[in-house]
């Protein structure tokens, strides 16, 4: 049996030591690096060491398990015991997503294991299906609501019909936001998520910079009452399509229909739509976060490491495609003041009520990407509509109703 | 590389094949062995032998593909090769579901490996997850759609408006069912699946035939009004519930609420919800059959046995609960003529409508296993009612028209 370290003992770490003492294993667990040593936690047998070094290559450990928040400090746990051949697991999303070609070189280099699972979307275990099942199968589409916190949020607006700022309180007071909740609510946290999967499901490493990314935070009561109208509901969903040889990635707001798997993902749950050439679609459904459901397939991947398994990456020699955001997307745009849509550059305006301050419009993605902060300083909510009959539905009823402006 | 042999070459074989090519592992395969010389197949390289003789031990090779369709048959294939430490992989459910014990045994005691993932809901890697993701997760309850023929029926009835007989004879010529489909529309097939995977859910071996099985031949048109007229639909279910340490199992045509994820798995696709302690619910959704979906899941097996894999069954050492039938359900029940009911022991009963052809009720379930033939040949239709929100909504209507009878 291998010896364990884990670094940070927080909400996931306590999960997977639960698991642990659960199938008599916690003998393994040999240190645990914490930094602050006056916190509350469990007691356990382990030794609890304080460090702020985290430099040290663990040479007389097996398996070491990296549960800290810092994506800096994680990035040199990680290297470190990987270029020393070590079998590393890491849920640290953003350290995966910003550094992940560098990682797996020093992982397949050196002749250790680097696993993820816990990485993205809690219990779901995506990353292991998309690199076993779907090793040789073409996917067309992936996409979900991978952010648990937003989703509570949205769910919260929408079925409790509070308001953002009171549903993001509770969302922190019960846990699922942080006291700083910029990733979650601006969608980075499911651009990591999104980033990550890609690279397994197409063989495309992307720079997460590089991926049209907005938030929930300007989702305006116009938005909410348009979609409560027309039966749908607002998800944060990140996507990355294959069409015709051209990848394009995408963290939106989004309207959803009542019959999309996704409709029905409420509160914490976090959910997977895969689409493929062969296999056709598959949907996958479970908790995004908390301690025991991602403590699970952390401790799934100790089972893996100790059953010699690591991930093959097999598309990674094969992708002949890359990001491309030479593309338009349908949004429905809404702004705090009838004229600021004048100095916008939206395509196709098709005015939403008789205010002039929310429109189905079409947008270029290069150029949003590039002026989305701007947008989000002044307000400016956008919410995609991807689905092709939404789209002439919306665009039929607006040439009923004599209010199509171009 | 090591020697692949293929039993039969139907529909899954000849997907599984796609993938050997794809995969550029197709000089693995040495020899498919098939039935009937005449039939027209798809070209391969391997060498195809015409043979009735399956009791040869393969030990010129390292992996042994079973796919033909009679379980008898199979069985010998399957355990003489594993007899003698073979690799062993199948899809043929039947085989599976009534010799586990054997089989098993015959695995761990010659130290080769069975691998069967193409046996249970298509596409969807459920016993990988179950075996792998749950091995130490207590699961209070699997259900799901397990059987697409049957539920590609219930959709054209629901969506279409068919008539049972016209969406059987439909399936067929889609290849999603049989030419004799009993085992599709008996609900045996979602059976035989529903005991396969609770021996990874539960670590309990579960004979098929003391399991309550009920298909959908029986449904009639009042019963499918009658879900239309509650905005619900009619699934066949297939399910195992642990409550206060009793395991019980069912396969029985069942109302379904629009907002239960089950509502939106249409046609031929399968789906499985999970609840765990720790890890709460969990939903899969994929296509349940064909070539490509399901000889995509077999060819995942090749991969895991190239790695070394095989299931660790570890619930199997430690469940110390058996199969209970010893409890009642609630269902809705429909006679041919209103004298039936008289005869059957149903208690509890309420009238619906006043034509006296259709009630809720309740039965036990060890007697109405016992008496379905009886009930199934007087034509008796019987769908559960497993939603307690629906139970009382039921009940309250029927006091509130007045037709309340006991």
């Amino acid at each position: 049996m291998k010896n364990i370290k884990i670094y940070g003992f927080g909400v996931v770490a306590q999960g997977f030591h639960n698991y642990l003492v659960e199938n008599k294993e916690e003998e393994r667990l040999k240190t645990v690096i914490i930094k602050n040593p006056t916190k509350s936690r469990k007691e356990i047998n382990a030794i609890i060491e304080t460090t702020n070094d985290n430099t040290a290559r663990d040479k007389d450990m097996d398996v070491i398990v990296e549960l800290i928040s810092s994506s800096e400090e994680a990035f040199g746990i990680v290297v470190e015991n990987l270029e020393i051949g070590k079998k590393v697991i890491s849920a640290n999303k953003k350290l995966i997503a910003e550094n992940l070609a560098t990682i797996i070189n020093t992982e397949q280099e050196n002749g250790g294991a680097f696993l993820y699972e816990g990485a993205v979307c809690g219990s779901i275990p995506i990353i292991r299906i998309l690199n076993d099942l779907y090793a040789n199968e073409p996917i067309t589409e992936i996409k979900g609501v991978f952010n648990g916190s937003s989703n509570y949020i949205l769910t919260q607006i929408f079925n409790e019909g509070v308001s953002y700022d009171e549903a993001l309180i509770q969302a922190q007071k019960l846990g699922f936001a942080e006291a700083n909740p910029t990733s979650d609510v601006g969608g980075f946290d499911a651009l990591y998520k999104l980033v990550i999967a890609t690279t397994h499901a197409y063989g495309v490493i992307v720079k997460p910079e590089d991926v049209l990314t907005i938030g929930i935070e300007a989702i305006s009561v116009l938005d909410v009452e348009f979609a409560k109208s027309k039966n749908l509901k607002i998800k944060l969903i990140a996507k990355a399509t294959l069409l015709n040889g051209k990848l394009s990635l995408s963290v939106l707001p989004t309207f959803v229909k009542r019959d999309n798997d996704l409709f029905n993902v409420e509160n914490e749950y976090n959910a997977v739509l895969v689409e493929s050439e062969n296999i056709g679609q598959q949907f996958y459904k479970g908790k995004g976060a908390g301690s025991l459901p991602t403590g699970s397939v952390v401790y799934s991947d100790l089972k893996a490491i100790d059953n010699g398994y690591k991930y093959s990456y097999k598309k990674l020699e094969h992708a002949t495609f890359q990001l491309d955001n030479n593309r338009k997307i349908d949004v429905v745009v809404s702004v705090k003041k009838a004229i600021d849509i004048e100095r916008l550059t939206f395509d196709e305006l098709y005015p939403i009520g008789s205010d002039g301050k929310q429109y189905l419009a079409r947008v270029d993605v290069e150029e949003l990407n590039e002026n989305k902060r701007t947008l989000q300083q002044q307000g400016v909510s956008i919410i995609a509509v991807e689905d092709e009959n939404l789209i002439s539905e919306l665009k039929t009823s607006f040439l009923r109703e004599g209010v199509l402006t171009t």
